[in-house]
């Protein structure tokens, strides 16, 4: 039985045991490791044949049951556990073996891992899996990073195991080091906005055209056989026509409005902030998560101020501009993260391809969306765009629906429904085309008291102004 | 003359010169340090009385000079350029000396700086500086934060330069540690965002009132004699009416708008969301900045969309809707700030009284506005006040002025304006108001897709369902 199996997983909580089990019905035999014997017993018995699925908790046994080179999996928390996990491996590795984390793990620590494990003779890869747990059983999207060379070895299972856009799998080499981990990083980032965009439509739909859950049951079920097609649209359907089984109502009414997050979201925002790339429809879901947060607050103030009645609306016509504006809005979305995907690649040497990044977002992961097959041939088509808002046919997309957005801005804020991630997306999308923007004034404010110096419109060169005052 | 001036001050640039001959003014014996020998001598001269004001290149003889405990302020680039002056300066200081950091320094770096110089009997303080050159000169708000005891050696030389509002000093001490450096840096980050606020007023200004260069002079210095009192308000009337040297326009005209940072702004919003404080209004002036750099980008975007024109209106009621949004938004920005100092407080072990710290920045510094005196009232009736929108003084404030704020992003959205600082400011109020936002939507996605669970309005518990599809 020894050094027979082809792949390694530690960690089997529910994310492991569905991705070897993957593993196992593409044809692979699959050995698992936890520190839990439970876990392991539960793999054990669900994986039926032990000849094809295995597992043990002690690492030693588990390292020798893999064929050359190894190829181990790590499926565990983010952090300090990583560290523990591939501690607890060396011993028992040997040169040229790959371990793989498929963890959210930040990217510099992958960095950090990479160099360490290169000097000990071993590859590493960071490769986020998106797909949740169900697309780890079925087929994820698999975004890894890490040594070139030694992805010849992985990629027959991550291309087996992986989901399939029209037969394609939805895995490739994204480039060295931690490329993988940033474009999952960037992924969930994008998720945030295209998440907190869907909630405020919903508020909108609700609070402006009274629709009922069924009716948003409907709408987003219509919405997802449309150009909104997108995994978080049909789920969005689904979620408003799931009853509670602890009261009569529908559950998504009864569910506390603050939400959690693990800290992708807010990575990215951040990391773009050191970029200086603006992402500001990523920026404003992590703020109002926040927000979100701060229950106790909000209703103390709540009771301090009136809010205005909504204004009757035509619920068709809002319902027609909903789907348009959040059509605008996930594009601004994407759009906002594919230029950080740019300049990370510049900066961090990467060498990412952003169609092939398109590409294998394409199905099994959380922003999948019909979308990315038109962002995909963007960038088959022009490598080097530098923004989704300057390719032709984004161009004719967002002409179509950026004045719903202006629309339904435009009422949230008179109104008092708060749509923040759209508006986001409208003044992004009006910055953005503007060739001239009003931060002249910021440069004269801060010469003028900083002497920080600025620059002009009609010739070269650094100036200084001595400003009356 | 050896050991016999008040304060030392390392780094002659025009903020170090305006600083020292400050403290000369006011009666302390003063002695600068800096590697270039002609800035030495420019201080020599300009400093008169060799008794009073000296100057020299040697770190051993700086140190010499000065009188013990050495009270040493160091105003040098933030990075390490302040590790370096460290270095040079150790070898002649004794137990209970001080070293003062007068730059923007990253908090983490200071709280480095002052572990490390405290093993070695030296005490260190961060201690931010607002107002600018002229603010240096003719008296700043300085921020100190470090040694309580240390502080009552520093104390008089710091009260007496400081800037004073009605013979208060602008000066206190704000807590241990970076708690000074950390004030700054969320004082330059509304800094960040009253500046990108009237930089939307002003394009507001001229695209929807065809205001010219001399009327929104007017304008802002009407404005700046009303509430919106305030040192970035009047040094923006000034930009307006500044002529152009080298050509026959108004300056302003001419400064290219592409706007630089630093840095403090981006922390700011960096380290609010490490903390989970939600500050969009500063978090969106960054994006601004970034976006304003991609000036070829945007040109090349600007070609390919069509810009709503802006719909007429009535010049008069647009000028006093700007002045009533601008307040609104001003107002927000405060409250953001102030509320991530609260949160950082306790998660820093600072200690901040919010009320001191309103109090420190009615004068010398660059966001001092008539909205502080309010803002000290606010936090002097209630110390603990969670956030400045639910005090009883600024309710009544937002209220009589989020209509016109309501009313101008609908403008602005509307016609293509975009206004994306007072867009946020009203969006995180109509949020951060709202007892029921739609983020349950959000939690019920992430237990769909992750089995992340929720929690539930009706009940306690941790909850997760096993969604329909």
């Amino acid at each position: 039985m020894a050094n027979t199996y082809d792949f390694g997983l530690v960690g089997l909580g529910v994310m492991g045991r569905n991705f070897i089990l993957n593993v196992a019905d593409n044809g692979f035999t699959a050995f698992g490791n936890d520190l839990d014997q439970e876990k392991v017993n539960a793999l054990i018995e669900e994986g039926g044949d032990k000849s094809k699925v295995n597992a043990d908790v002690d690492a030693a046994k588990f390292v020798a049951s893999l064929s050359a080179p190894r190829k181990i999996m790590l499926l565990v928390p983010a952090g300090k556990v990583v560290d523990i996990v591939i501690e607890s491996l060396l011993p028992y590795l040997d040169e040229g073996d790959i371990i793989i984390d498929g963890g959210n793990s930040f990217f510099t620590d992958t960095d950090r891992r990479e160099a360490y494990l290169k000097e000990k003779g071993i590859n590493f890869f960071g490769a986020g899996v998106s797909g949740g747990a169900k697309g780890a059983r079925k087929g994820p999207s698999i975004m890894p990073g890490g040594s070139r060379e030694a992805y010849q070895f992985v990629k027959p299972i991550f291309e087996a195991v992986s989901a399939k856009y029209k037969g394609e799998p939805c895995v490739t080499y994204l480039g060295p080091k931690s490329a993988g981990n940033y474009v999952k990083m960037v992924h969930n980032g994008i998720e945030y906005g295209l998440m907190q965009l869907t909630s405020e439509i919903y508020d909108l739909l609700k609070k402006a055209g009274n629709l009922s859950n069924q009716e948003l049951h409907k709408t987003f079920d219509t919405w997802s056989k449309g150009r909104l097609q997108s995994f978080l649209v049909e789920i969005t359907a689904t979620i408003f026509d799931q009853k509670d089984d602890l009261t009569d109502g529908d559950l998504v009414d009864m569910i506390l409005d603050k939400a959690k997050q693990k800290g992708t979201g807010k990575w990215t925002s951040q990391n773009a902030m050191d970029l200086g790339i603006p992402v500001p429809t990523i920026d404003i879901a992590v703020s109002m998560r926040e927000i979100s947060a701060l229950k106790d607050e909000r209703i103390k103030a709540d009771a301090l101020y009136d809010r205005p009645t909504p204004e009757n609306v035509v619920k068709d016509s809002l319902v027609k501009k909903a789907e348009a504006a959040l059509y605008f809005a996930f594009i601004i979305t994407y759009a906002q993260g594919m230029h950080q995907l740019a300049d990370a690649s510049k900066e961090y040497g990467y060498e990412l391809e952003l169609g092939e990044i398109a590409k294998i977002w394409r199905a099994g992961c959380i922003i999948r969306a019909a979308l990315l097959a038109d962002i995909t041939e963007a960038f088959k088509a022009d490598a080097e765009l530098p923004n989704l808002l300057v390719s032709p046919s984004f161009v004719s997309k967002v002409k179509e629906t950026v004045d719903s957005a202006r629309e339904l801005v435009a009422y949230g804020a008179n109104n008092g429904i708060p749509l923040p991630g759209l508006s986001n997306a409208l003044t992004y999308f009006d910055a953005y085309t503007s060739n001239r923007l009003p931060l002249n004034l910021i440069q004269a404010q801060r010469d003028f008291f900083g002497s920080h110096t600025y620059e002009r419109l009609d010739r070269d060169g650094i100036f200084h102004t001595e400003w009356e005052s």
